[in-house]
């Protein structure tokens, strides 16, 4: 068979199980999500050798060692797997609910009740410990998902895939539920991304790059983020600090992910006393700083700030800093370059706390607090699939009832329409 | 200027409003809905003579009767759009509240808060009615909309949206909230299709030829039914008088519009009793009738149905009937042929009922009661823009609220992520 029938059958096959998971009973799903976490420890050997054949062939292609890193399944990466399944399983099911019912003047009962999207594509790098987790969120949420992760993790792909299906049969429920594209071509991709009439969502998680080839390619809706360029503002008369606490925090902590600062704004009544003792610490923690002209009054030694390095997103040891006047300026820096992903302000002001969560248009906008906190699991969502900076259906983080949707019931004796 | 430049222009001008409109006062927006409401009444005269340029262009063109009737702003039609506009001032505003809030374990408190979705790109036929009642929607929830009316209304739309611009100028709020493309060329409309980076959603509304238009050509996200192909079951055991009442509801009140009954799926136990005198009533009331074998055994005038009427819009007074063995099989020809638009089950059964409304996958399900009321006004959303099939953002009719998005909006005291 070639690869688009072969990928077209997946999303049929895909469809049919759809309706069947959509009814599974929570006891089911979760039957499924637990037995997954017991044979993840039963054959941890057998899906290390898997993941030892694909390690191989990226050691002798020259991979770098942080991606052999995310591809490697060790001990501990199974342990944080199970732990997540563990998790996932004692997440309510967002199934059924009903989100609000109200009665209209004719008698009607007219409610919202959650229901799955259907069937969904997820498109990821070669990170094979991501195949079980987002598997994992899909079925909980009575979802169908086609999983097509990097080249380089195929035969560990597989593996797990050919485990939670033997999980999926045990439990009485269709193996369809949950299928990986058993091709590293991206040709596979393309096709996945034309399935319209069967494919209701793609996910893309990953580099910028892969995640514009999926947005540029795909005719199904695609919820994502292109990347985050977070920005703390630090307000006059702010603790001071705090400021610093939380601004090391949201830089330093972890430089490599989304949600890490890439530009502070300091109001200039404040810069003369923080930047000194900001600039210090950043330094002693071996970070780049890049900053305006007035910053560089303050610091010298700092290099000039491009007008390149506004809204860049250095995932590195590399901070733009801007002094500016007031918040407006802040304001209009933020709407001008940010990726309308997170943004912070520390502040004693009550107006302009409020000003500041009300007119940032980014999926998350904190008060006093690290931006690192966009996060589903750190948000209390319970868990994340990945994070949307779209406006359309989920803004920001996306957990279980994020991979939903609402349908309207009605309860009526009889009414019509007059 | 060329037709791209000039349609490029009007997004990064609505891109720009939005900002300011997304931070408008209700007092403000309805303001100014209520004065396009009173210029309405005051200016009708020039805006009927604009109209009336139209009108004539189309006559010549030998348009039919029921095309011209929809592109005249008649004083009753004039009338309605002034009601309208004073029902959506009356509704209250979505944008700012917040949907929920909670502590996380470190004494974050997380919330959700309402924002508009930004730049609102609406397409549509040549209904001048329809430039005001979505032009008021979308400034009500806080978008800045950019308006692209069939072409035959090119008069019409320009100067109904002279007029909003007014009324918005003479509050204060930016013209650009509001703009009208003022060309009536496909490219103008394929422009604002490619304008991903300036414009978060595109509805469109109209015939399945201009929708699979917009959705084939548009990188941005796009809100939109194709179709409603509508089925009600009659169960076994349901009272035949509601049957018979909400059926003939369903299909003949507005035969042509998306929520009328297309399907009626009959109990085999209830067929011998319903069918006979509901077939006669419709006879009465001019439906064609196109039914499967059995239905054609106990009504033998009634014309054999093909397999291309299952599934198929009428759109006019003609019905496909088929007897069923059970729920099992009405549910399964539903999932087959449905447009995931609207579908009821006439019972008395609570089983039954119940399963109806949890396994058909349509936007609206109703238990006792008629299609037709799959409708924002109807369900109670106080307004409707249009009605999503796809599952993403809003399944269903959609009103202010599903005009917007949330944003998480966090109040910290200095927390850091360990």
């Amino acid at each position: 068979m070639d690869i688009p029938d072969m990928v077209r059958n997946l999303a049929v096959e895909a469809r049919a199980a759809a309706r069947q998971v959509g009814n599974l009973s929570r006891a089911v799903k979760d039957r499924v999500i637990l037995r997954v976490a017991e044979l993840l420890e039963e054959r941890r050997t057998a899906i290390q050798a898997e993941n030892r054949r694909d390690l191989d062939a990226a050691v002798a292609q020259n991979y770098p060692a942080a991606f052999l890193d995310r591809l490697t399944l060790s001990d501990k990466t199974i342990g944080s797997m199970i732990k997540g399944l563990q998790e996932v399983a004692a997440l309510p099911d967002p199934v059924g609910a009903v989100t609000g019912m109200w009665v209209r003047p004719n008698g009607l009962k007219v409610g919202r009740q959650r229901i799955p999207l259907g069937v969904i594509g997820f498109i990821y790098e070669s990170r094979p410990n991501v195949t079980v987790d987002a598997a994992a969120l899909c079925l909980k949420s009575g979802n169908a998902v086609i999983l097509k992760g990097g080249k380089e993790s195929i035969h560990s792909n597989m593996a797990l895939t050919e485990l939670m299906q033997e999980a999926l049969s045990e439990a009485g429920a269709p193996q369809a539920a949950v299928q990986v594209i058993p091709s590293i071509a991206r040709e596979a991709t393309l096709e996945l991304l034309k399935q319209d009439e069967l494919v209701d969502l793609i996910i893309p998680r990953g580099g910028e790059g892969l995640i514009r080839f999926v947005a540029e390619h795909s005719r199904i809706p695609v919820l994502k983020h292109y990347k985050g360029v977070c920005h703390i503002f630090v307000d006059a008369g702010a603790d001071l600090t705090m400021a610093e606490t939380v601004c090391f925090n949201a830089k330093v902590q972890r430089p490599g992910v989304c949600n890490a600062m890439e530009t502070m704004l300091v109001h200039e009544q404040a810069a003369a006393e923080f930047l000194p003792r900001m600039l210090a610490r950043f330094r002693a923690a071996g970070v780049e700083i890049r900053g305006c002209p007035r910053t560089r009054e303050i610091a010298p030694e700092v290099v000039p700030a491009n007008e390149a390095d506004w809204g860049f997103e250095f995932l590195d040891l590399i901070l733009a800093v801007k002094v500016v006047p007031d918040l407006d300026a802040a304001l209009d820096h933020i709407a001008r370059y940010s990726s309308n992903h997170t943004e912070a302000i520390i502040t004693r002001d009550y107006g302009r706390a409020q000003r500041f969560l009300k007119e940032v248009d980014s999926s998350v906008v904190l008060v006093n607090a690290s931006t690192r906190f966009n996060d589903g699991g750190e948000l209390g969502l319970g868990a994340e699939i990945g994070i949307n900076t779209s406006k359309l259906h989920a803004f920001g983080p996306m957990g279980l009832e994020e991979l939903t949707t609402t349908k309207f019931i009605v309860y009526g004796d009889g009414q019509i329409r007059t």
